[in-house]
């Protein structure tokens, strides 16, 4: 440990007691995230409560220039937690309070480390929800620190869209108040969605106010599979150009077709398939069903069948959450190396049918899956994660990737960050110039680089 | 004009010709914009065709420190324009060309001179819209730096929804390149969007990618009077929560009805009114339209009449928008003072309410309506920009909306901007920390403060 990491726990141990922890095995627990990346350990993890700790924390790193980096669920998949130069870990943990729901006004006050299925819990019964879905239960604050999206962001957006207004405080330990309860504003610079992506890097957020949304009257869930990629693809991009406002819409490749029969005992037809959600009035549903039916029959798709039995809706959506599992399942003892490719949506089906040609012809074993509606997909490879060389190959795999996604005028991530993995595309995506421009940004908001340092802002 | 100024002329004629012009009459024009507030001439304006000229401006007000104030329509309604300390005016009128169109993906790319009905043609062909609608003809590049909005907002958002990427040329004359075609993105700082609303204080915008949607199947109109302030916003708040994707849905107070009977020859009964489009397929626009019925009957609506004539649709939002022109003939040579509220919907009643209460006490007369989906409403005062005692009251009046908005955790600007007309509130709606924290971006940014100076960024 640095001297200085001693000092900023000398002095944080009479404001945090027990919640300033330094044991061997929780700093280990927040050394990693679900990445590959490298662990490295934190000096000490702190568990703050409130805003005003979270400055004092903030002020005693500032005092000693010693890096914090604020912690949610750990279920980053770029590192963005990773402590790489040590210092104070910030766990949300303890700041999971829902402060306030206003159901007339749509909108939710929270602390950061509230998870979005507790928020779900809590909205139940008010009839709303807060559509974003990464997946993993996330905090909040890490959704709203890496613009998290997930399979609904096809019709609700990401974080975002649904982050309204935040609080943060800032390197020299004040609190940036940014947005308001308005559904929009013209006044100032957008400070809310400078905060929402910034990883960490410009403050510790301590509060949001986020957007919520009435449960839809009802949902019908569709499957269907198709003789082609691109026939699958092409039956997206229409269903968008239709305007039907679709709930979600996944693509899920062969090969995870066949795992998911496999781990999750269904019997779907092994081919490229698509997964739909429906929403709305029930006659509206019906009759969103019935045009895209008409959409994937004109494009080579089979057996489109949809119901509203939510039963049977909970057993295919759980299919396709248990994804990763399935995936996984197929070797014993793999890990799943994770893209996170984003294209304009007229590029998506190429980019998709290069990624599995790559993966033909590699050793490795691989499969792709969409949030087909927004253009972004994650191709994932198994590798045993001991083994340098797999691991390289896996790498190639995903730079391919993004090469490819770049020349299509896409993004090299749609949803996970930039993190540490990223870090080497940022200037190829987005020029000298602007890179630039992020890092005075950052220089200007933290001086010190003591916010979550050698990530975004300061390297790329 | 300046020392300085007239360098920057000198540097610039050999670049520009004709293109720049220091006559009289011209910087006239481009010394004031809708506002009532008062105009300033810049020492010279400029035309240029391309980003490469706009560098070429911009290094050398940069060199000699000359003010650039950038100008697309004039449009704006709180002097972001007006050249307050001079300068070089940089008209995007010669950079109005639609670079591309990308149906497929739903985007086009344009340079910031292209109005909104300049796209809207081009796209009409293609079944496509761009449907940020502000009511004036403002360019894209404009819209941008006001992060301006309109009727069609409600279900479309505002322009901080649709501008997908974007160039901007920095003071430094670097271009800075934003976003990409994907349709969201996890890397690095959200530059887009700081740049959106910005108001020309951050660079100038020389090229937008925005979003485009299809043209609806169908769209029907309809028109609802009632009986109270709070029925019509209470049918209004109903119907966001029921999850009705309404397409526009517009308040008019009883004088705003008034005078558009007045002006343009309609019979609607003098009452409190929403006008509403829906927009969908034609028997979903039915099935919304028999929903929002309902609850505006059970809010004390009468005579709900919805119309799918696209005649009838035509001629009663004719009327909504030449409301601006029925109230100016309400009094013969006045001018309308006109304020910009958003508050969160479940406030807006209240609000709306106290501001006609306030203009019922007052010897002025004035009227509100409102995009009233968004929360966001215009009180418009009728004063004689001579009466110096009418414009200090219609700025009271103004004032104590804008003081009731922020206690109701609104916003002081919907769509206008902060310009310099409510330069005075910003600190109060955002506190110190945000507002330091924008001059910081600013400087970081700008560190000469050449990019129109005076206003956000380095005041409020």
């Amino acid at each position: 440990m640095s001297h200085n990491a001693a000092q900023v726990i000398e002095a944080l141990k009479p404001l945090l007691g027990e919640r300033l922890v330094t044991a061997t095995a929780v700093r280990e627990h927040h050394s990693r995230d679900m990445s590959s990346h490298a662990a490295s350990m934190p000096d000490a993890v702190v568990f703050p409560r409130t805003e005003q700790e979270v400055q004092e924390i903030v002020r005693a790193c500032g005092k000693y220039g010693v890096p914090i980096v604020p912690y949610g669920a750990g279920s980053s998949m770029e590192g963005h937690t990773i402590p790489i130069h040590g210092g104070i870990c910030l766990s949300t943990r303890d700041m999971n309070g829902i402060i306030e729901i206003v159901a007339e006004d749509a909108l939710a006050v929270v602390q950061p480390g509230v998870t979005r299925k507790q928020l779900n819990t809590e909205l139940r019964a008010l009839g709303l929800t807060f559509p974003v879905d990464p997946g993993a239960d996330a905090t909040l604050g890490g959704m709203a620190s890496t613009r998290a999206s997930g399979t609904a962001a096809v019709r609700y957006g990401t974080m975002r869209e649904n982050v309204l207004a935040l609080r943060a405080v800032t390197a020299d330990g004040e609190v940036v108040k940014t947005g308001s309860r308005a559904k929009k504003s013209s006044t100032g610079y957008d400070l809310t969605h400078l905060f929402v992506g910034s990883e960490g890097t410009l403050g510790v957020i301590t509060e949001l106010t986020v957007r919520l949304h009435p449960v839809p009257e009802q949902v019908a869930s569709a499957i269907c599979a198709f003789e082609t990629v691109e026939g699958a693809i092409a039956t997206v991009q229409e269903t968008v150009q239709y305007g039907i406002p679709v709930g979600r819409v996944e693509f899920l490749d062969t090969y995870s077709i066949e795992s998911t029969n496999l781990y999750s005992g269904m019997d779907l037809k092994v081919a490229p398939t698509l997964f739909f959600e429906f929403e709305g009035t029930p006659a509206w549903v019906e009759e969103q069903s019935t045009i895209v039916a008409e959409i994937a029959a004109a494009n080579g798709g089979s057996n489109f069948q949809w119901s509203t039995d939510a039963e049977e809706r909970a057993r295919l959506w759980q299919a396709r959450h248990n994804h990763y599992w399935a995936i996984k399942a197929r070797r014993t003892g793999c890990e799943i190396y994770t893209s996170d490719i984003c294209v304009p949506i007229s590029k998506l089906a190429e980019n998709i049918v290069a990624g599995l040609a790559d993966i033909e012809a590699s050793p490795l074993e691989g499969q792709i899956i969409a949030h087909a509606g927004d253009g972004n997909f994650h191709a994932g490879y198994l590798v045993d994660p001991n083994d340098e060389a797999e691991l390289a190959e896996a790498a190639r795999l995903a730079d391919r990737s993004a090469e490819r996604a770049l020349a299509s005028g896409g993004t090299v991530s749609g949803e996970h960050g930039i993190g540490i993995g990223k870090l080497k595309f940022l200037r190829r995506e987005h020029g000298d110039a602007a890179v630039e421009a992020m890092k005075r940004i950052k220089l200007a908001l933290d001086p010190a680089g003591i916010m979550n340092p050698g990530k975004l802002g300061q390297e790329g």
